[in-house]
Order: C-alpha cells, then structure tokens, then sequence
C-alpha cells in the first residue's frame, strides 16, 4: 500500500481551506489515502519572522481577493470569518484527541471545523463550537471538552507542531508526497503530477 | 484592440523569469500583447517589512528546491546565478531607457538579460553585463552605459518603482489583465482563463 499523502494546516489558512476541498479526490485518483494534520502557523512565524498574509501591508488586501477568486475558480463554498485570522489551538487539540480514537471520525470532524470555518464564516476559536462539531461527528461532547484541556493532548498537539517544523513545515498548506514537499494550494496540480509520475 | 497586459518583475526574482518565458504565448493566444516592467523588489520590502525568500528561515531551503523543480516541470532551462539573490538597478534602468527607445530591441533585452542570469546563471549585476547584453539586442554600448548613469534615467525607473507600488505591486512576477491583479507564476492559469472568460 502507498503512503498516505501528508497534509499540514492551520484551520486560520484559507489556503489551507482550498486544498482540504481537494486533497482527498487528487489522492483516491491516485490510490492514496491522506493522513490530516492540523498545526499552529504561530509557532512558525515565531522561527521565520514572518506574519500572517493577510497582516503584511500591500499583501494583505492582494490576498483577500486573491482567496476569494480562487475559491470561485475551484467552484468552493467560501466566507472569511468574522474574526479572521483566529485561534485554532483548541481545534488543534480535538483533532489529535479524535484521531487517536476514530480516524473516520475525526476526518469528519476536521472537515466539518474546516468547513464550519471557511464555507460558513463560523467562529471555530472558542471551545464550545469545537465540541459542537465533535458531537456533530460523532465524538462525546463532554469528552471532547475535557480532552482540549487535559495536559497530555497539549503535550501531542506541541509534539506535532514540532514535528512539523522539523519536517521543514512552514506554510499553509503543505503536502509530503513520498518525502516530496510542496506549499501552497496553488501546488496541487504539481501533486497530481508528482503522484501520476513519480516525479521530474 | 485590447490592453497588453503589464508584466511586473525582478530580474532576481527566479519565479519572475520563470513567469517571462511563459507569459507571451499566453498573451499571443488571447491576441494581447505583454508590457514588461522590471522594478526592484528591495523597494517593496522596505514597505512590506518582508525580505528575499530565499533569505527566509525555512522558507529558503524549499524555495530553492521548488524554482528548480518548477521550471523542469515547464520544460525551462534554469540555473541559479552565484550571486543570486543580486542588483539589478542597472538591468532596469537599461530596460526602460531601451523600451523608450525602441520597444522591439527593448524585449529583446530584458529578455537577454533574463535568460543570461537565469538559463545560463549569468552575472548581470555590473554595468559591463547589461552592456553586452544591449549590444546583443542592437543598442550602442556606449549610450547604454552613459545612460544607467543619467538622473534622468535614474528618475524613471525611481517613477517606475513608485507607480508599480501604488498599484499595489508587492511581488514577483505581478501582472495586471484589464485592472485583475495577479502575484506569481503560480498563477498563470488563472491570467490564462482570466482572459478568456474575462473573470468569474
């Protein structure tokens, strides 16, 4: 069986948002399943210097268009939250707790966040909507909630992040196709191709 | 007849020359011609507070990795210059005094001077390169050189700068269809489709 395409996010990327839309039909395309990993651009931009796109001046009022064009082009459902760009470290946590519990769930529910999010311009930053979309997928409610404070899911979402970064993680989103990276949403086609060739 | 499109970059920028080889057959096939316009990044991160990718923790590494992975994956014969990232104010000043003379010759340049630092990893840093890349093109050497040194010439490519900016110009390469902003080469399918559906 072939690895698992890999697929790094920050739930605050819209980016990040675009290519979880797509990911998974260039994958089964190819025979692949993806492996989500959510992770926390903060802790990037604390190493690169850098700051989220939508903070840089010129950048910044480029990028809103840009995200809303391109989600037109891919024909994706897309609304900027209110509080953009938020925090999605309790999102995070959940994620890693559910993916140890029940993957098929789980996946359910980083969509049903992302999509939360992104398609409905929906507040995923406090702890309440979180645990909304894990009963939605399935999950226990009140475990959820317990999970996002207890210091060993901390401890795994902090392990991922690290593993990422040391990976060479420092966008939204990023892909590894056997080992192969690649940033950006605008990428994609670049994956499909990877994965129907092998690479160039 | 319809309004060429303005094509902005750095001749440092390897995603711009990656850009410049692609841009004028998809212009030809939406029967629109293409403005080149060389200006200088350094400008923008001034404002911007950003800096050289490649200069970026993290972001350097792949960078480099993905402008030569990119131009295999567009047939484009690339090799990065020794000094790269380098000036180019002497490459632009040439540029626009070339282009108000004779924009034919002019193209001819700027794309010289584009191919000999990114085909050939050529230095065009120094007054003595774009000399011999002007000549190349038709141009007396002698006037070019005198000219990178005029404030008149000086001052153009300073308005250059200055206009491009408040266009909101932040990136390389950045082009404009009818007024529709676009940054990177990542997103010449979109200037493609752009054209021929006139937005969405």
């Amino acid at each position: 069986m072939a690895k698992p395409i890999e697929f790094w996010f920050d739930y605050s990327s819209p980016y990040g948002f675009l290519a979880s839309e797509k990911i998974g039909e260039i994958a089964a395309r190819h025979g692949r399943a993806v492996d989500w990993r959510p992770f926390l651009m903060g802790a990037v931009f604390k190493v690169t210097g850098t700051q989220p796109l939508v903070d840089v001046p010129m950048k910044g009022d480029y990028t809103r268009h840009d995200m809303a064009r391109a989600a037109r082009a891919l024909g994706i459902r897309f609304t900027v939250p209110a509080g953009f760009p938020f925090m999605s470290v309790g999102a995070c946590r959940a994620s890693y707790w559910a993916k140890d519990r029940d993957p098929v769930k789980a996946q359910a529910l980083m969509q049903g966040l992302y999509r939360k999010a992104w398609s409905e311009g929906g507040d995923i930053s406090h702890p309440g909507a979180v645990v909304a979309q894990a009963e939605a997928a399935g999950f226990d409610g009140q475990e959820v909630e317990a999970a996002m404070n207890d210091a060993a899911v901390k401890d795994r979402l902090r392990a991922e992040v690290d593993a990422g970064m040391a990976k060479g993680v420092f966008g939204s989103p990023f892909f590894f196709v056997d080992g192969e990276p690649f940033w950006g949403h605008d990428r994609l086609a670049m994956v499909d191709r990877w994965l129907a060739t092998g690479g160039w």
